[in-house]
């Protein structure tokens, strides 16, 4: 059984009180609360066993690199990767996928050749190739959603063409929740020749992930949102991928040898984890895998496929709240408006005054939201932890809200 | 007075043991240990403060939000910079010395161009601009040190030439505690239009610095080598370079509008911030400089100065160690290696016997390393709570040392 409440109590700011209301923490698509044994791996790391990693020989840089390098193993299987060396540390989704953009394709990529990516991507998986676009004169080709909030695997395979280079795609939306077929996505990139980059970020959070079953290139996974320590992050790159990609971040660690007149790289994945990385926070990220895996990934998709259930029945009594995307299978997400003019930060600010957190603006989805005709929206995003009871708290403050606005 | 028990007493590390002994810390120059009110800061964050940053409207996120950018307040502060506007956070100086690189550089240095820096620097103000050198044909000009291990500033000012753009110095030397007159070499450089890039990631740990009277462009400083978290950092950038830099990390936040078909930028600083940044990790960073600018810079430079002097005439009494460097007004960080072949490796081992932790190698400075003629160092850094009874612990585990190798 999945005993929410138990898990609930693993996480302390969740008793707490936000304006005299109980917490109904519902921000967890922008960052995920933190269970005490993440808060109490980083404390013991500060208190009893830090140093730097790598270049120290005594006991506490053997210990903090021992702490830090495991986690690597962690990630690998926590996303099924081939090898561990398969796995590059960085302080997030957004390092990973400038990383690919620097690394992989500028060097690599001409005028004129095309990156293939879907308009509910966030701005993380969009900017970067913005630059080579600048830079470079490489083609964006937006492919569409479907009026359901679903992106159809078809259009995008259909949208790759000789120029193609690289398919850039979310696994789940940030904003709709949508889960993505990348399967199909990545199966066609691979026959043509595509890389595929395939953004973890939300997806790795909600369900088990398989890279090798997904057969995609890059897969980065966000160490925050993963009930993680901020500043945390890592992502899965074929090994091939690596074999191409040049330098990105130059500095201590990445190297081999530096002298005055020349440098050799270390050998990936070190060749791209430059300087004195984020020792504490990636020991508390493999702390967090370790609670996930430990409840098990499929038994939190369960329980988040009931809440969304819920949610979507409860909705569905609104009829003055636009719900942005129903897609079949989506996560427990969920972006609207409110009839009545009422400002998407409006609706925030009154449910805050019950104690629910969501987040309201663009969510980083800038050609989402112009699709969507919408200038901003309200997202509700659930977690582990969240329960009916709180998506009925979610319902109550909007209810009110309306009754202010509407 | 300078009580150093009572600092020493703030920092939990400090009273365990290693290997039977009590550890004797000396490794700072590589990351310093943490006191407790930035271990409790962190917790805090984490257990009841908690949230992204930034895009929320809810009552945490503005918490977390106000909590995170009044750092940016402090760390101009702690630099005298003439406004927090100049204070770029990141991950480390490496992160600082790469966003130099491609942000400000890449886009403005031509083939033939010169780069002027010593030989003294670490590899994260060295590789970023290796980087320039392969790809697009910049020159480094290197300056040597003396003998002493000083660096004459004349010889930086006369290796400008009018090919010369930047000019990349370290404050303080992290091998050799060399303190650098890098006020001169700013001034000498912002006479020919040369932009000066001043690594600050040892010298802001041990003594009060001053942007403005430096005169520098760049000053990147280390949030985990001054006692706070790992992964934070900020960097001062002088307003007028922010203005020619084009942005290097693409993502959210650094952005105004992203469309399909173009993107604009937010205002410096944000500019050079994407993504989720490392939250906590920047509001520790906040704590630990109030604790530093508590006790006061100029009283932590005395008691270093004097532990310097203590372990200076210490070492003179061992004839069989070769300390490098005695520059006059050097800091308290003693490299050194031991006549009768014994490795940096072996003699760092012996020593992690005792307790005393050092690192050994070649402290990401494989050009100074050639430079002295050495394959690697013994180092010994002392940080504000080092004491003259861990000198002699030091020079004790050194004489057993060298009982046994000699």
């Amino acid at each position: 059984m999945y005993d929410v409440n138990a898990i609930r109590a693993d996480f302390p700011i969740l008793s707490r009180e936000v304006n005299g209301k109980p917490l109904v923490y519902l921000d967890n698509g922008a960052s995920a609360q933190k269970p005490q044994v993440v808060i109490d791996a980083v404390t013991r790391a500060y208190s009893q066993e830090y140093a730097n990693v790598h270049r120290g020989l005594h006991f506490l840089s053997n210990l903090a690199t021992e702490k830090y390098e495991s986690v690597r193993a962690k990630v690998a299987r926590f996303l099924n990767a081939g090898s561990e060396d398969e796995i590059i540390f960085n302080s997030g989704t957004t390092e990973a996928m400038n990383l690919i953009s620097y690394a992989w394709a500028a060097p690599r990529l001409q005028a004129g050749d095309e990156i293939v990516l879907s308009v509910m991507e966030h701005h993380a998986n969009i900017v970067p190739w913005h630059f080579l676009r600048e830079r470079q004169g490489v083609v964006l080709k937006w492919v569409d959603i479907e009026p359901d909030g679903s992106l159809d695997p078809q259009k995008v395979i259909d949208a790759m063409g000789p120029k193609t280079r690289m398919v850039c795609v979310t696994h789940m939306s940030n904003v709709l929740g949508t889960v993505v077929d990348v399967a199909a996505i990545c199966r066609a990139a691979r026959e043509r020749g595509v890389v595929s980059v395939i953004d973890g970020s939300q997806a790795a959070v909600h369900m088990p992930v398989d890279v090798q079953a997904l057969g995609c290139d890059f897969y980065p996974i966000t160490g925050h949102k993963l009930y993680g320590p901020s500043g945390s992050g890592a992502m899965y790159a074929r090994a091939e991928r690596q074999a191409e990609m040049r330098p990105f971040l130059g500095g201590g660690d990445m190297i081999r040898e530096v002298t005055k007149d020349a440098v050799t790289w270390n050998d990936p994945p070190m060749k791209f984890e430059a300087g004195t990385p984020g020792i504490v926070q990636t020991i508390g990220f493999g702390v967090a895998l370790d609670y996930l895996t430990g409840i098990g990934m499929d038994r939190i998709a369960a329980h988040e496929a009931d809440i969304a259930a819920y949610a979507t029945d409860r909705f569905k009594g609104l009829n003055w709240l636009q719900v942005q995307g129903n897609a079949p299978g989506k996560g427990a997400i969920f972006s609207f408006t409110m009839e009545g003019a009422a400002h998407a930060h409006d609706i925030s600010t009154i449910l805050d005054k019950k104690g629910v957190a969501v987040r309201a603006g663009q969510h980083c989805t800038g050609p989402l939201m112009e699709h969507l005709g919408v200038n901003a929206t309200c997202r509700a995003s659930f977690g582990m932890y969240n329960t009916r009871e709180e998506v009925d708290a979610l319902i109550e403050a909007l209810e009110l809200a309306h009754d202010l606005f509407g």
